[in-house]
């Protein structure tokens, strides 16, 4: 029903499968008016929309047509129909004649595709009395309509509602409550004041809130958002669908939506966009036209911009860069810039999420940067790996750094016990921004080599390396480090080290593999991978390494773009060996062994287990509840997605019959 | 020839009168090849063009075609034509058989609009030798194009190339002597080589040591330059014109131009703009078609993105949001956010460009935003401003922050001597992001009010901020810091103040609007202004200030949205007393005395002094060279660009006959 095909961060592109169709997400359902719909939102690019059941129910004509001739016909459109319950006429009104049952029942009778039980959308900043009470009769509603669809074999899928208004702690029992019930899809509602009046930081923590506790497997849906510079924030938090009558509102009232905000017709003197609409008429033009064919165009030109964004994101999660995307989108207002760093403060989750190898660059920009997983999880790696007696930091050049590294070192300051320079007992990293310190031997891996600063760095980015360097240091009885790097630091009180011209980093294939590896497998696992007589293939074009052969068997290739490791078989029977149970693996049962042992793909219903330190792209082991080696593969999903997930595949496996 | 109609920073919305019709500035040029053209770029929006002459001279055909027709006829283009002169093919292929003269004249014979001399383009990083000896050669011919076409009357334009190569003080030197000569435009050359290679901070350098030293008055054109990624921040150091085969070159070889970057068709999955191609077609639909016909709608695309950047980039100028624009635009690559870090290097150059008053809130988009010229203006003015003796920093809340200031203040720290609170010898500010201080009595002023920063401060703010601070409380005896400021700011280290519950904001719209004016017009014009018996009018529904009356005689109007004076007739007679000549002032010349008194608007060429001080939309005194006062109004322009323009209105007027 849904699957997700890539992902990067919590933003995914996902399938959703309907009674009329599959469509892709994140995409957003703008919103028909089942009576004065003049827009044919399908000819300017929707794939899926929203209708109200409740206003078909309430007008006696239309409630006949909609049951005769299903809802599909009635607002002439064929691709997936999602209907809204009255809960919004609910929340404007106060009350409504209609039951939770009745409504469930209806949108059935007219062929819905997805349907909505009647919620109660509890509005930001209520008291936390009202907010609760109000959602046990959501829940308990929720779990009504899925035991009435249940009990009466319903065909629709049924969207039960995330609300809590903006009790974070609300929102994530209520999503805890809901997951218990199982529904198809999980809208998040009540958002739209926050939206209107610009707190966005509250949307961020409501809507973090409420995904961390949903189940990854269902799609997320938040309500009434509509206007496409919110829309790469949203995704970038896990949000799948989008709805709104924006479009049209606000065409109507002569704006524009674009990613860089609402324009006003009144103020504009040149058309904000590339489509047809801002290309065959000016300002001037509209403004001489009737209101009716003006408010049309416009809302040709709001429904395109907003696909087109949608476009754009999706395109950013294929390419790994979703959130360059979103700290690029957010800087169009200060307070979209305050969710984006607000966003920040849910890190650790969000690296979770992160798959650890992408196709595109990091970028950095700006101190949201910081943040990112990317930088999150080096720096992790950093504080656990082993250290040697003496550490020291060099300055950064050209990437990779080792490749480019200059004879002349220059002068060091030193800073802890001074002692003679013990080379073999040294480890030796390069001053970055963001990456703090980069290791020379892991410099060409994924996104140590592959990523890119401004040179002239801000003092947020300076402070950070700092703090995390001066923390650092204290691993080592010395340190040395260059008078290039101290002079864009500030860190304590120094030395110059009188044997700075001893200073040289030695080269060394053998350490280097054994140090990517257990970067990307864990520690240990270079030593174990790499035992034996070596022998290192490197490119004749490139020099870089690209096969490894322990005692004349070959043990793991070297990927050219991102210099991690892709097992061979003797590589993963090693690795098996030395990682303990279920570290680097996936256990999958007794009916899916054969396949696996196959080299079949893995599929996320036949996975019994797996390492919760599993990311996205990551190489992993296929055994079975014995601890058996089948197979091995990249992983396609993080743990919680492959543990989640019903459909889909979750492993792509490279080898099996090991 | 040329007028400024909108300004914004060194960016603004020109008019460029031709032989072929007048366009709107900033535009882009796209290239037509004489003969190998296949994309009617007219249709798809271009309205100038530029083309090679010295390839039309070298083809028989077409020259003599060229020569009998017209280039309009030959390329097909009715709009206005910009020729290059076999410069670039000159440093292709190192030599052309065409002399300087035989092209300028050939040009002309063609009836091209906008001709270029025989610059010689010397290449960034060459040695100071060479480019030396090249920038003779180019200086040369360019001093003999100007004079050739002024002996033979010539009716095209002419372009003298600003070259250099990457030493600015050679961009410098070349924009000063191409000034004396006087052209019709300025292209600033050579530059391709940097932009293809990302060296954007050296761009930086090159056109704003390009662009200091050229008039205000002649449009600039950056050659070569069209990926619609860096417009924006060209078009912000004053740059009018791009041109650029980049739309069909990069359509040929599958890339799409976007303002994000560039993408290629193999690594797409989602079309990435709203135009009509991005709209019609998928990535898969492109790429089964034939070569040709893929180039064309690429190249569509390509150059419909290239024109609706364009137009939100000249909507932003309008709007008053361009640095903003420029900020956004420059977080797509690491190289480019590097350029606009660089920029700020010319901080205080870019301040005498910017206007006082827009339109648009200025909105905080990172660390960078710190060196706008609102900021440095304010804080300069902050520093010469007359002080008391004690200041107290409130911490900020709502805006405008006096309208929402808390009774209850909390506590305080002091700073400097510990004395008794002496509240009519207190200055009274409030913290702000990244104001640095607000004084309370111009709270409401523009942009103290209208703006806006992330809840979330970024490290490099606060230390900004921090920088100031400390700096500033020692011009005071006794600085008391409210402990909520403390919280946020590192600075030295104090005492609670025992009397903190005694410290109040003493509201007082006399001192208020004397505050402002000194703000406005300089120190002493408050006191000047709002001498005698004071009347203060405010406005019924929103309380606000409207109308300052002195003895009975109307002073001066607030203005609702920014909180500035606009004078009336008696404001304007005691500033004019009270301020020094020049100050506040445009002095205009005899003949135009009699408009002026009028209240006709001034133009450009008629004023023959004005106050260095004098920044777009600042109220100014319109006098005689016998400094009698004539009228008043607001000033279009800077004194920079006033005293440079021969054409377009400089001072709107607001009275005359006083």
């Amino acid at each position: 029903m849904f699957e997700i095909k890539q992902k990067d961060n919590r933003g995914r592109i996902g399938l959703l499968k309907t009674n009329h169709g599959t469509i892709k997400t994140p995409n957003l359902m703008p919103v028909i008016h089942p009576r004065k719909q003049t827009i044919d939102v399908g000819k300017l690019g929707a794939e899926i929309v929203i209708t109200n059941a409740y206003l078909i129910y309430k007008d006696e004509n239309l409630k006949k047509q909609a049951i005769d001739e299903g809802i599909h016909k009635l607002i002439g459109f064929d691709g997936p129909i999602m209907t809204d319950s009255g809960s919004f006429q609910l929340s404007v009104y106060g009350d409504i004649d209609i039951t939770n049952k009745e409504v469930i029942e209806f949108q059935e009778l007219i062929k819905t595709d997805i349907g909505t039980s009647l919620d109660i959308p509890t509005a930001p900043y209520v008291t936390r009395e009202k907010a609760e009470k109000d959602l046990d009769i959501t829940l308990e509603r929720a779990k009504e309509a899925i035991a009435y669809k249940n009990e009466n074999n319903m065909k629709m899928l049924l969207n039960s509602v995330v609300q809590g208004s903006t009790y974070p702690d609300l929102r994530s029992l209520c999503a805890d409550e809901l997951s218990s019930f199982g529904a198809d899809l999980y809208p998040i509602g009540a958002v739209v004041p926050l939206m209107e009046s610009y707190k966005y930081s509250d949307l961020v923590d409501v809507v973090m809130s409420s995904v961390t506790h949903l189940p990854d497997s269902v799609p997320r849906h938040l309500m009434g958002a509509g206007h496409p510079m919110l829309f790469a924030l949203a995704v970038a938090m896990g949000c799948d669908l989008f709805d709104s009558a924006a479009y049209i509102l606000y065409a109507e009232d002569d704006r524009f939506l674009t990613t860089r905000g609402t324009y006003k017709l009144e103020n504009l003197q040149e058309m904000p966009c590339s489509c047809d609409v801002c290309n065959s008429y000016t300002p001037d033009d509209l403004r001489a036209m009737d209101k009716k064919e003006r408010a049309k165009l416009i809302a040709e030109h709001n429904l395109k911009a907003s696909f087109a964004e949608l476009r754009v994101i999706r395109q950013a999660i294929a390419d790994g860069n979703l959130m360059e995307l979103v700290e690029e989108r957010c800087r169009v207002h200060p307070l979209l810039l305050d969710a984006c760093r607000r966003l920040g403060k849910f890190a650790e989750d969000l690296e979770i999420y992160d798959p650890r190898i992408k196709k595109s660059a990091f970028f950095y920009t700006g101190p949201e940067s910081l943040n990112r997983a990317e930088v999150l999880r080096h720096l992790e790696k950093l504080k656990n790996m082993p250290k040697k007696r003496d550490l020291v930091i060099l300055p950064s050049s050209r990437k990779p750094y080792s490749k480019y590294l200059s004879d002349n070192l220059g002068d060091f300051y030193v800073y802890g016990c001074e002692m003679e320079i013990d080379i073999e007992n040294t480890d030796f990293m390069v001053f970055d921004i963001p990456f703090c310190l980069i290791p020379l031997n892991l410099d060409e891996v994924y996104p140590l080599s592959q990523n890119e600063s401004p040179k002239i760095k801000d003092t947020g980015a300076l402070e950070f390396v700092e703090n995390f360097i001066s923390e650092f240091i204290e691993y080592y009885d010395q340190t040395l480090i260059s008078s290039k790097v101290i002079k864009e630091l500030n860190i304590g009180l120094y030395n110059i080290h009188n044997e700075s011209n001893l200073i040289k980093f030695p080269k060394n294939d053998e350490q280097k593999v054994k140090d990517i590896a257990d970067y990307q497998f864990g520690i240990g696992a270079g030593e174990a991978l790499f035992e034996g007589d070596l022998k290192i293939e490197k490119s004749k074009k490139t020099g870089k390494i690209r096969h490894v052969y322990s005692n004349g068997e070959l043990i793991a290739n070297m990927r050219a773009s991102d210099a991690f490791f892709v097992l061979a078989k003797e590589g993963a029977r090693r690795l098996h060996r030395i990682k303990k149970f279920p570290e680097n693996r996936v256990i999958v049962n007794k009916d899916s062994e054969p396949f696996a042992r196959e080299g079949k793909s893995v599929f996320s219903k036949f996975v019994t287990d797996c390492d919760s330190n599993i990311r996205a792209n990551d190489e992993v082991l296929i055994v079975n509840e014995e601890d058996e080696l089948l197979a091995f593969g990249k992983s396609l999903l993080n743990h919680n997605e492959i543990m989640d997930f019903n459909v889909g595949q979750a492993i792509k496996t490279r080898k099996g019959n090991i």
